[in-house]
């Protein structure tokens, strides 16, 4: 089969392509984390699931958890999500204050930071018991039960984010956010410290790539337009400052966390994730990249 | 024909949908321009053409020339592109002054008028001729031997080019501009000025949707990778700081210029172009994202 | 007496002068105060006092308390506070925000709010009982025992500090602040709220006329070199984004808050105060900078 | 005599002070100054001179010039003058680029260098021979009529002039520019080449002290309330974003240039010129500024 083909030569490829970047070590719970560890996997519309390398070790997805968030919130507000939330790309955190000053507390988007804390604002006023909902609906994409949050890195999160609750206050004191900042920030340190494995995070992105649909259960959830456009966030907005160099080398919509997960959707066929926790200066991981990079070129597919 | 019909559906829907913006007026030559003309027109790798109203009269096509210069350079440059000029999107014209600032000279990608111009500097310095160059490029691009510039309005533009005279000579002073900046003004407004019609223009960016080879001729105007890269590019900085927007709701590969024109890219399949001369607030025809968006609506198909 | 006729010609000239802007309305304690108050007092160093309209009904002090915990600050640190707050004006809260990031959380100045929060977090560090402190230093500056806090004005701005919790995290974020930041907004709310009138606020800034020592006691607060200084301070950084048109207008030290009070130094000579509560857009009494523009040019004495 | 003495020990004490900073390099004709020169000069308003060092080679004067262009054109204009520049201080280049975009073209002050530039260009427009006239204006207020500018320096300024073409080009697309931003540079780049001495240089701000009028002429430059205005701009935004520095450490009205010379004035007593290359990295004359705190901490008198 070609994927498993294609998958096992550039985990073979790359399998020594370490040392050109550094974990996450903005708080203790992430620097421990063994930066060798490597694994790709691919699960398909067909049902078919191919893995290389390590995918069966947990991480935490971090920022990855805000495409989940975002699906969550924009089931209930549809358009209206644009009223509190722009979506257009924005460079470095530098620019994001800049322009949140200048656009009046509504972020440029809903994956920087600032959107993100906007989104899980939303959430925790649209669900009953946020940290719960935000489990059941991932466990429910990846038909995995036992997925949790990791509580130490949660904890560390939450002790360590000066800098989120200066963006949660400052675009609270725009009228842009509805509930107390620190329950913000409890609820999104708590997502970002959602714990998966790549077979899992590949699986569990897989309906973005299937119009809306999980596809093994036959659950909508989001209409096909919805998903085509969550894909259209990710491509421009995915990875940060990084995203037009995504989009040019992979050509697919993706999204990253510093836990050094990276996932990818080929609308139509299959979802990709990939884990290598060395970061690049932009906070993604440069492995995860070349072998999504990689992963197009063999196959000849990308969205362009 | 299914591209006859959804073209002729939309012509019909978007008739009178006019007077919600205004044509670009910072130079005289442009603000005589009728705001009603409309013209849609489609460009399939089989061959077909489907067009909808005003296709004929030609405008001036503006930033749309810069994906043509920058096919001209990078088939030189290949990746040392990337030594002087980014590939992240940049949101304001304000930004990317701070940015030029902050990145010592080097534009963020080669769509902004700052990354033009450094694009259009390389052009002088690698051919001999670069206005005659131009034209004969896109000449061939469109099949059509006597497009031309319109030299009123590149006249206009160099008198009323203050800003970007700014723009040059800052980059000049990180030493990243080669040539005059009054030189690489000249020939920037004079590309910009380049006179085309809606049926042209779809004619012009087929190459695009065809792995970079004019599918008339044969001709290979770029490798595959190239030209999936350009795609990637116009997704995520084609519009300036609509580009996020312009991904969202069309979802396809676009450039748009002040003249009011834009055009899109179906990789595989078609291109398309359209001409209204109403701006929105962005500076890009609303009509013709309008347009375009319900193109790929009831197509059915985009990117994602 | 010369001052005397001064300043009842300057009352009487703008007793009229109201209307041309408003009263602070950010929290509703303070949009309750009437705009018509107009008060204007003179304190020398020889001890004499001269008054005009309103000098008794006491309103909020707001930033004029910034000076106060600087100067309470400094005694303790010396130069070592230049390590934690720059003295360079600083234009829009706009800037202080990207300057903010751009040095590491080294605010500015100290009286921009970034730098004030800075200062109020080390008093609470160097002071036993800060809140209870910083009314005995002023109470002794004033020679007025019972000089005290408006309570409804601090909580109701402790209650709408979101803006302010952003800057301490913010900067807590860059390691330059030591408390707790919601501690340190605590303090600083109510520093911000002492409740003096025009001649308490005359009296209270004398010393910095007199070379560091309060003339009636004789108690030195800082040495002579560190009241030039902190007139140095306030003459370029004490009225925000009017720091240069106050200097040129009035050519004196000064600062103001959003209460409506305005005070300025004569080195040497005397301290002045002046209460309007109607703000200009930079936050400044239009009509207190007005009184003390035409008191140096009757008076024919400025700093230049 | 007392200003003897202090001079003299001034000079002895940082003789051998070099070697913290650099010569200006931006252009070879600058590169090549020796980084030792050292001179302080004094002028009284009793019409007494005192030095120390090198006091009879000239420098170019560089932004010092801004204050003379701004004294001839201020005089035409009046209060005009605010409508096309501001009288806030501005930090960085980097800010001022911002400030200028947000504020319409219309530079903070007349120091940072687009600000200056406008002054020029108004000065063009008023003055029959501006390069002529700039001279007889200069050498009036030196009473040295063999004053000229080093013609090396102003075309090597002028072929490097990129940024200031940029700055020039900016400020015209706004309208805030009369003439040819070409013009503008040429008579800027020789007004910033004005070549003096330590001596003249002190002679020609003594006016400044004077409140407006030559003391050994009696010629009126400008009224006395316009002289202390200068002095306060002087103050607020004379050593660029060193400004607060300098008159936290000096306390008094100052200009600097980076042909290493810093002058200073105390109103109603003298002015001060030190010429010291080597500059710090704020692109002022560390030596410079370090002696002029030593002179008024050492007489005990500054503005504050």
């Amino acid at each position: 089969m070609q994927y498993k083909e294609i998958i096992e030569r550039i985990y073979k490829e790359l399998e020594d392509y370490t040392g050109h970047g550094k974990v996450a070590d903005y708080i203790p719970a992430l620097s421990k984390v063994n930066p060798e560890h490597f694994g790709i996997s691919v699960a398909t519309l067909d049902g078919d699931h191919f893995s290389a390398g390590d995918v069966e070790t947990r991480f935490t997805i971090q920022s990855i958890s805000k495409v989940f968030t975002l699906a969550m919130v924009s089931r209930h507000l549809g358009d209206k999500l644009w009223e509190i939330v722009g979506r257009e790309p924005s460079g470095t955190a530098f620019n994001s204050l800049i322009q949140l000053e200048q656009e009046r507390g509504i972020p440029r988007n809903p994956f920087i930071n600032a959107g993100a804390l906007v989104i899980t604002d939303r959430l925790i006023s649209l669900y009953k018991n946020p940290k719960e909902d935000i489990l059941t609906f991932v466990r429910e994409l990846s038909g995995n039960r036992d997925l949790n949050y990791n509580k130490d890195v949660a904890l560390s999160e939450i002790e360590h984010s000066y800098r989120n609750l200066a963006l949660a206050n400052f675009v609270k004191s725009f009228g842009n956010l509805v509930n107390d900042p620190v329950k913000v920030i409890d609820t999104y340190c708590h997502h970002c410290a959602l714990s998966m494995n790549a077979y899992e995070l590949a699986t569990s992105f897989l309906f973005l790539a299937n119009g809306g649909i999980v596809s093994t259960s036959g659950q909508r959830v989001c209409g096909s337009r919805s998903a085509k456009r969550l894909n259209a966030l990710m491509l421009t907005c995915g990875l940060y400052n990084e995203s037009g160099d995504f989009a040019y080398r992979v050509g697919l919509p993706g999204k990253s966390g510093v836990g050094g997960g990276v996932v990818a959707v080929i609308p139509g066929k299959l979802s990709i994730a990939v884990w290598s926790p060395e970061l690049n200066k932009n906070g993604n991981s440069y492995r995860g990249i070349e072998a999504l990079e990689r992963f197009t070129t063999y196959l000849g597919i990308s969205v362009f």
